[in-house]
């Protein structure tokens, strides 16, 4: 699906639901207003008034506190209001609809929705529904978009690698069910990376994954040859059926990412993990806190790129400090 | 009960706890106060500096996202800070009383309590109780007063049918269990409305209601004839023993509002309705996202009026933009 | 365990984890700081810029709505920004460490963690193992410490009766799971009180009790004798293990606080209690709300010592009004 939906009729940012149809530029655009925002952190100014008066609605169909926490920081950072509603436990209970939900927080003034949900496509319906001035930013739907985890991970690799063009990227493990994955290989692809090679047993793929632009290997000890850059992915064990799987020791026997295998990849390869890790399942502990590791970068990272998107979204775009 | 426990000494809102017992002229002053309110959030200035540095707890004993959330985008757009209570889930589970728990919250310095509590007069119980500092607001209170939903309701109605005085109004449904109609009647005889019309089965009526100063119909059919405003409540399925009521279906059939039905009322009437709804159930959807239907405005006054009422509470009587 | 953990290199306060280990001047220090914030609130300034820019993160892995109302409170008025994190329902529950937790919020530039955990040690553990830059507050860790409990307590002495080393205190109940009782005692000590004596069944002290710098008294017609200020703890019920001790109505009878017994201490008594109060059980409720009680001034000031802990912490050491 090609997603105007996203743009307003200037070509602009007006929400944020997956990097499927964004243009090389307007994800570099995003780039380049979160590196204004983490060069600001850096200098301990942590806050600027670009969205004073504006209120957020972190709207959590799926209980996820880590994610809101990073989406209410970088609101927060930006001086806007935000008011977290864990709609599991509200309005819904009582019989109404999704819809209805949305219509009644548009009429209270809201600015703009950071939507997650278990279903994939609740952001893009939300986003079709909801009225004009208000913009959407998906927080992960399902198993389709996590676009904010992907750009935050593309400003974590140009901090590093400026360069995609030369960059052979390997995203490992449960591809099948992973929203972070998806974006991910959207985003290298549309910034032009060398080759987006998956890893991942059979049962973990999805089926034609050759069609998302990538190549494929099955075997971890091959696929890493000539990485530069190591995504790897959380387990997802809980949207795991237990029948086609390995146990967790196996699939770490396989699939875990350990000192030695990383020593196949490049010598200045990068690891990266979106987090929570499983220590011992999808990596061992010395490489996710070894010296190639920039997981704790992403996840500082993900504040500037969240601001970015936010004030983009709100006709901020080109902001820098 | 007579309340002058809302009125302070020169007779200005302290405390918003009933409809019942506050003149004419307060309840205009209210409305005023919203309209000031109103506009500016229609010119995209959602926050003003009246209550800076001043403190408001959402104290709510039963569980409402919905209401909650307007209540702090309320005090959020007067500046106010907003601690969030829920305590079902606190103090009170250790043991700590009702009585103590005020005590404990208004040494800290706090200015004012909006409530929600299951049980009637909860509200009234805390005004009586809490420091002469602090302002009460009822923020629904067992089957007994929802004061804020009646007047944003009445600031609706003034929008559209500025003279209270040629209206006839219909609620229509669940009186037996509706706080929200108690204080809806209240505050339309208040203003001075032609007529107040009640029409519901028999057993979703409370003994002797036309003292409350209503005409009784017990047909929709016919209640509904030369009505200016038609005021659906939900079905408060939770709140009635099965034995007595008809099925969702029956009811509809006999007391759920059609497009057919709303034919009856004038042609101008407007449809309210307090949400969430019971979409085929108290009313039809071709009429909650009919023309005739109000039912989102009602929404986004609520924020100006609670705005209005926690200004007014807090001895800034009079403001306006 | 001597705490130079919580000092830097200038010897200034930089996390507030325990009592122990820090000099008397520094309580003194932290005493009349919150003296200047304590007089702010009479004044009806409720807020200062002090911590304005800077990001707080209530870590509760124990459920206390009260305690994290208070620090909430204190945060909002020294201007910080506050994220409320329960962690209880939070990413460990998706397998993540809490150390990886720890990382990953350190990662999104905030400034201190307010710490409530159900093991003894885990603030420390935090502070160890946390980036420089952030403090840590310790709001209550197992049966450990609760400091900040404890400097109210001295702030509310303090205020009335300002000469420590003329003081005979006794502290009343379960002294062996009381986390407030630790702390108080260390404090009062520090402070050159002239006497700590602990009241209680030998079941509800825990061995060697004297080595903290205390006398012993398991009657408490006796201890009361001489005392210038009674302490009273809250029955921790949940903590305790049936076979071991009383009824509530026996407990109540042998060491419950009521008029007649309070009239053997001096008769200028001060009594306290940390909350929430067991009416009934460990103090009468006309103690409770007698003229000698202090409990919600204690409420008071624990905003004011509270403020004074975390702009000391962040290195503001020494800011008065």
């Amino acid at each position: 699906m090609t997603d105007n939906l996203q743009l307003n009729a200037e070509g602009k940012l007006k929400h944020f639901l997956t990097i499927e149809g964004l243009s090389k530029s307007l994800l570099t655009e995003i780039l380049d207003t979160a590196e204004s925002f983490a060069g600001m952190s850096e200098h301990q100014v942590k806050k600027v008034p670009l969205l004073r008066g504006k209120t957020i609605v972190n709207l959590f169909f799926e209980n996820s506190t880590r994610t809101r926490t990073t989406f209410e920081l970088a609101a927060t950072r930006l001086s806007a209001d935000v008011i977290n509603m864990n709609i599991a436990t509200s309005a819904t209970s009582k019989g109404e609809s999704l819809l209805d939900t949305i219509r009644n927080l548009e009429s209270m003034f809201v600015d703009m929705f950071v939507v997650r949900h278990a279903l994939s496509g609740a952001a893009h319906f939300i986003a079709q529904q909801t009225a004009p001035h208000i913009s959407v930013i998906n927080a992960g739907d399902g198993q389709h978009a996590h676009p904010t985890q992907a750009m935050l991970d593309m400003f974590t690799i140009r901090q590093i690698k400026p360069d995609f063009s030369s960059l052979r990227v390997a995203i490992i493990g449960d591809i099948l069910h992973s929203r972070v994955a998806r974006s991910e290989i959207q985003a290298l692809n549309t910034l032009g990376a060398a080759e987006v090679r998956v890893i991942a047993p059979k049962t973990l793929l999805p089926a034609h994954v050759e069609s998302l632009g990538v190549t494929v290997s099955h075997n971890l000890t091959e696929g890493l040859k000539d990485i530069d850059v190591v995504m790897m992915l959380r387990l997802q064990k809980e949207r795991m059926t237990s029948a086609l799987l390995p146990s967790e020791s196996e699939y770490f026997k396989c699939f875990g990412l350990t000192e030695e295998k990383l020593k196949i990849a490049k010598p200045d390869a990068i690891v990266m993990h979106p987090g929570p890790i499983n220590r011992g399942v999808e990596i061992d502990s010395k490489v996710a806190d070894g010296p190639q590791s920039v997981i704790l970068k992403q996840v500082s990272n993900g504040i500037a790129v969240r601001m970015a998107v936010m004030a983009m979204a709100m006709q901020k775009q080109g902001v820098t400090a």
